[in-house]
């Protein structure tokens, strides 16, 4: 389905677990290769059981299909695992010592010219490299799969490349100014949960109470805008100034424990583990996975509409990802995998999306015929007027679907289409026959469509008119016919 | 539209701005009288901005219409806005003087059995009832229209009813445990932004840059799930000990600057401001709130489908409205305001709305006949087989709908239904008609509905059955008969 590529890449992943799985599926739904090196005899659950999560979750993030998937190996030889690699993850633990030991052994045996990189959340490039390795800093985000963040740290002449090819794969990297410990991303969590260590110790609210406290409020300001950004707006007209006069001087003010860090006792090791059991433990860690995969593609999907935050990465990378052209003769307007969140009690895709699917294929339609953002722009568009859907087969989550698009009438003011929805294993699931009027957008009324447009739609209405329209100008409950 | 109310509850907002307007919003939108009284010559057109703004986006977040809402009215006089209040909220500026002499005066004379709450980002109820006031601590968040948290700090018998006047106004209580300064967020956002500040301060990231790595990453796990069930997952099956014991000896790393505080000096201000522009400048303020505004309610609108966080309280508040039952003789499937969500590229209602909010009438529907969530559980439901949409007139953001739906055919495993969605001006907008059949969740077939569900139908069709269906049975491109 996707455009050929001379060769694929190849990721070798050193070190498996939650985050070298989520680095293995990022790169294997993209399209790479990828060969995993880990001693733990368990690595190839535990990495194929991540990979299961982000075959649901990161494709529900677009409205295209993603490349198709690249071979997952498993190597015990690491020189096998890096055998004509592009890009080498570490994620061992953090721990010096043995991250100079598996970088230096990377360093040593991987191409010359493949990014090295390591997920530490702590040490800087220069601890990294002290006994002559040549790492840079990739530090990711749990679930790695689906948030974008990538922090790099290093050299410049190192982290170029390797931005770039954390783009190609929709990912953001975050080109740190200069090294420092934790980066940037955990100085500000490790704030948080040592002041949050503090309320939990002293007795003043318990770790679900502190996650109300950041679910219900400041956290949904922060998903789309971060800190800042929002207090720019909390300073209003006035401006950032006038907000950090207003809040400046509270920084001398005692609203925080932080001048002094909470001993790790057992005792407080034990209070907040059972405060978590009481508030998460009805729920399995699979279970919580699931439904914070759900809220992120949701929420991230939401946020589409105006492109903020982590939602302007996928929409970058969902317009560069190539689709398929033509299907039997017909334009192919959409190619994409559905997601959780289209389903409904029934266990398969909602009416609705079927309807929302084909609207998105009408929009590809109408840039395919010159009727696209500038020409709306312009002032003139179509208006749908009638629409009749009729739903053949079920479709399910992580199907995926093809929409191809045959004008049964392009003259005038009308525009006559057949959308049909194809599953991947072959089967027409849905026709959506639809029929739309060029309308003028100042005068909300109908209008003859310019020059270019029209060329277009009587070319392809000459094209495809040979060709079958089973199942048009029905009405609702009329028995097939023969 | 709502249902009606024996004595309409009133508020009085003391102090304007920001905070005040959003809480004028919250109670207004929810059917309360309310009473701003602020000595600001500019009151009146702040405030007025703030709830034009919440006018677009809290109805958005449901799925239901909110009450009919109540009267605002401007007072230079405080006795005239107290008149039979039931909640006053105090939101002047954070200085513990004006607070005293403020709520000292509201004591006084709001009546005896009103909740007396101070909006106070940083004061104990210690500090502000030293001088003999009865205030608890009610501390919202911006937009307080949009977000559900209130930080409730005072005796336990005044923020119990405190807490449920909040509940049914859909916000979220956090009652603490004890008064602490700045209470719980507020100490959270301290550390962030000390941390922050320093960063800026010594070169390492832009404001932008720390924005990016707030909201490409942890800011999105925390607007649904918080910090401490986030860790609890990072944990994975080991839980939150194993991820306290791998993460607890960072605490003594040098990951922090926090146990200094940074100068507030000119050139950090200049600096940060300077950022702040750079970043954010090519926006108004209001055209930043907009963006804010639409994205948070994408968001909670994706994360009604798991009901988490936020979305918990809008679904919990939503079931509690009252809706209107019959019109013109059929039944009110849906009443909702058009969410600016599901406006696209023509600045109209995208045609995927139209079905999605019949396909909602038709679960209501499914409801109304005894079809309901016990039922599905059961092992039976209805599939849509067939859907006709004809849109006959445009519908805009905010603008308010009902939908009705009728019975044209009940009998055995067939349902046909035909939904009227009504503009607020009286204006047919659409007809959905639909052809649904009764399905064995488990075999996937079709077959009878039980006995209670074909008893409902059948009456209900009988009802319907001399009533016109006008446009239904029609195909695509059809044209109109007389």
């Amino acid at each position: 389905m996707s455009a050929p590529v001379s060769r694929r890449l190849k990721a070798a992943i050193v070190g498996g677990g939650v985050i070298g799985g989520g680095w293995a599926a990022r790169f294997l739904l993209n399209g790479w290769d990828v060969a995993v090196f880990d001693p733990d005899p368990d690595a190839t659950r535990k990495i194929n059981e991540v990979i299961a999560n982000a075959r649901i979750a990161l494709p529900a993030l677009y409205d295209k299909a993603l490349p198709s998937e690249g071979t997952l190996t498993f190597h015990s030889d690491l020189a096998d695992a890096l055998a004509d690699v592009d890009w080498v993850q570490e994620s061992v633990p953090e721990q010096l010592e043995l991250k100079h030991k598996v970088l230096g052994a990377l360093s040593e045996a991987a191409p010359a010219d493949a990014v090295i990189a390591s997920s530490t959340s702590g040490f800087k490039p220069s601890e990294l490299n002290a006994q002559g390795a040549r790492a840079i800093v990739a530090h990711p985000f749990n679930p790695v799969y689906l948030l974008p963040l990538v922090e790099l740290v290093g050299a410049a002449e190192r982290t170029a490349p390797a931005a770039e090819i954390l783009r190609s794969i929709g990912m953001f990297p975050l080109v740190l100014r200069k090294e420092i410990d934790a980066h940037i991303a955990d100085r500000l969590l490790e704030a948080v949960w040592r002041e949050s260590l503090w309320l939990v110790k002293d007795g003043v609210a318990t770790t679900e109470e502190i996650d109300e406290a950041i679910r219900m409020g400041f956290g949904i300001r922060w998903a789309q805008m971060g800190l800042f950004e929002t207090y720019r707006i909390a300073g209003g007209e006035a401006g950032m100034k006038h907000f950090m006069k207003q809040f400046g001087p509270a920084l001398s003010w005692p609203w925080t424990k932080l001048m002094d860090v909470p001993e790790f006792t057992p005792e407080l090791v034990d209070l907040i583990a059972g405060q978590s059991d009481a508030q998460s433990g009805h729920l399995s860690i699979r279970e919580l996975e699931r439904l914070r995969d759900d809220n992120i593609v949701g929420m991230v999907r939401a946020l589409k509409r105006s492109g903020s935050g982590a939602a302007g990465v996928i929409c970058a990378h969902e317009a560069a990802l190539a689709a398929p052209k033509r299907r039997e003769g017909l334009p192919v307007t959409a190619c994409r995998q559905v997601p959780s969140s289209w389903t409904d009690y029934n266990g398969h895709m909602n009416e609705t999306h079927y309807l929302e699917a084909a609207s998105k294929a009408t929009d590809r339609f109408m840039e395919l015929i010159g009727a696209d953002a500038a020409y709306v722009a312009g002032g003139k568009s179509y208006f749908t007027v009638e629409s009749h859907v009729r739903y053949l087969e079920e479709v399910h989550a992580g199907d995926r679907i093809t929409i191809t698009s045959q004008v049964l009438n392009g003259a005038g003011k009308k525009l006559h289409l057949l959308h049909r929805i194809w599953r991947g294993d072959g089967t027409l699931a849905a026709t959506i026959e639809t029929l739309l009027l060029h309308t003028d957008l100042e005068a909300r009324r109908a209008c003859e469509p310019e020059a270019h447009v029209a060329d277009a739609l009587s070319k392809l209405a000459a094209d495809h008119a040979a060709l079958p329209a089973e199942g048009a100008g029905r009405f609702v409950g009329q028995r097939p016919t023969a």
